[in-house]
């Protein structure tokens, strides 16, 4: 009943400032569900050094697992590595895997391997890549931290790399009950339905839609046969 | 240049689960940006009353601004008011003002106001109300925590009741310069215009469209002659 706990350390100026619109959050919480990990914190922080470092070490230490995502790139505000071999106390040194991955995309793309390219070999000593399938430039896990890159496409391929290797729990079964009335009309009755399930999580989502109120109850939990009871009574109460 | 601080609290299981897409940060971080407010930190967090207090207390104290989302409904799982009220040591009671608000809106909706709906009125002692235009329930300003509901139309609604009291800063100016080679190709030449530029935010974000890869280098700061100074040399560096 124990499922790992995990945090997603997103770093980026560009998420905080409301340029780009996250899309990573949703699908590492998905991912992780299926899997029976506990999404259970996200930090957005920006690209600042010490802010990186004090956020990582927090996380690292209360969660069984931190995936960060954003600034692996070549340029010169990719600082992530740096930031993660200062929190491990580690050194950053060119990793020759990631140095050959780099040299090899590089040659195929008729390009130079150049001090910037190689700036995306700096990897913290003691770490394992992680493999991006789409642009070559490799991820790479500390201890329980997980390096990934920003950009939605490479961060999905790498998320789909390191699930399998996972510490996994027992995903909760999930049921969503659509109710056609006011959250305000069947809140004490659900109340009632939380109490008396104390080892559920339900909540409830309020929705306006063709002019009418309604609310989406949710009822999450580890033991299957706790749900679809708990379920059975609120379209039960609700709607039957 | 001391621009006011901001951290953005999303109080969440929805969030933390990927059932629901997140849409609220990218709009605050806008709006605190245009009124020279920079948001510095977002956190989300579960529906469990001690970490969002401990998040709060963390936050508060860091920033000059925080602003919650979340919970502020009428079923057992919001629970936001309960935690701000311990976050600062105060009594949660029925704000008078806010039942009248949620009774008149109850009234014309030809409904009762019941508990669940009573519950929406349970402020913290000592704070001021924010305006629901969308759906009547207050939300509530403590000392520098500003507490809005979850649901993008009434969180929309609720910061732009509050944006016009805010302690407000000196907008940044933003350039985005699209650069049609890879970072690899450019990343060194634009380090050199960072580093000959430490007060500007200088990022670059990678895009892969039609078949190519491309730049796209934001330039960000408080001194708008140095943004327009630096776009001009970014351009004429790579683009001319």
């Amino acid at each position: 009943m124990n499922n790992p706990t995990a945090a997603f350390l997103v770093i980026g100026d560009e998420i905080l400032s409301g340029r780009t619109q996250d899309l990573n959050v949703a699908f590492l919480a998905k991912s992780l569900g299926e899997n029976g990990v506990e999404l259970s914190e996200v930090r957005v922080v920006p690209d600042i050094i010490p802010t990186i470092v004090s956020a990582l070490n927090d996380l690292r230490n209360q969660f069984d697992l931190v995936f960060t995502s954003g600034g692996i790139g070549p340029t010169h505000d990719d600082i992530t590595a740096d930031a993660v071999a200062l929190a491990f106390v580690a050194e950053l040194e060119i990793n020759q895997q990631a140095r050959e991955i780099i040299e090899s995309r590089a040659q195929v793309q008729g390009l130079a391997l150049n001090e910037s390219r190689l700036r995306m070999a700096r990897i913290p000593k003691g770490a394992e890549l992680i493999k991006n399938n789409v642009s070559g430039a490799p991820g790479f896990r500390m201890e329980n931290v997980y390096v990934m890159a920003g950009v939605p496409a490479i961060f999905r391929s790498m998320v789909g790399e390191v699930i399998p290797d996972l510490p996994s729990g027992k995903p909760q079964l999930s049921r969503t009950i659509t109710v056609h009335r006011p959250e305000g009309e069947i809140a004490q009755d659900l109340s009632k339905i939380a109490d008396k399930w104390p080892s559920l999580s339900i909540g409830s989502y309020p929705f306006f839609k063709d002019n009418t109120y309604g609310s989406n109850i949710v009822v999450r939990g580890h033991i299957d046969a706790e749900v679809l009871e708990a379920e059975k009574q609120i379209k039960q109460l609700f709607i039957i």
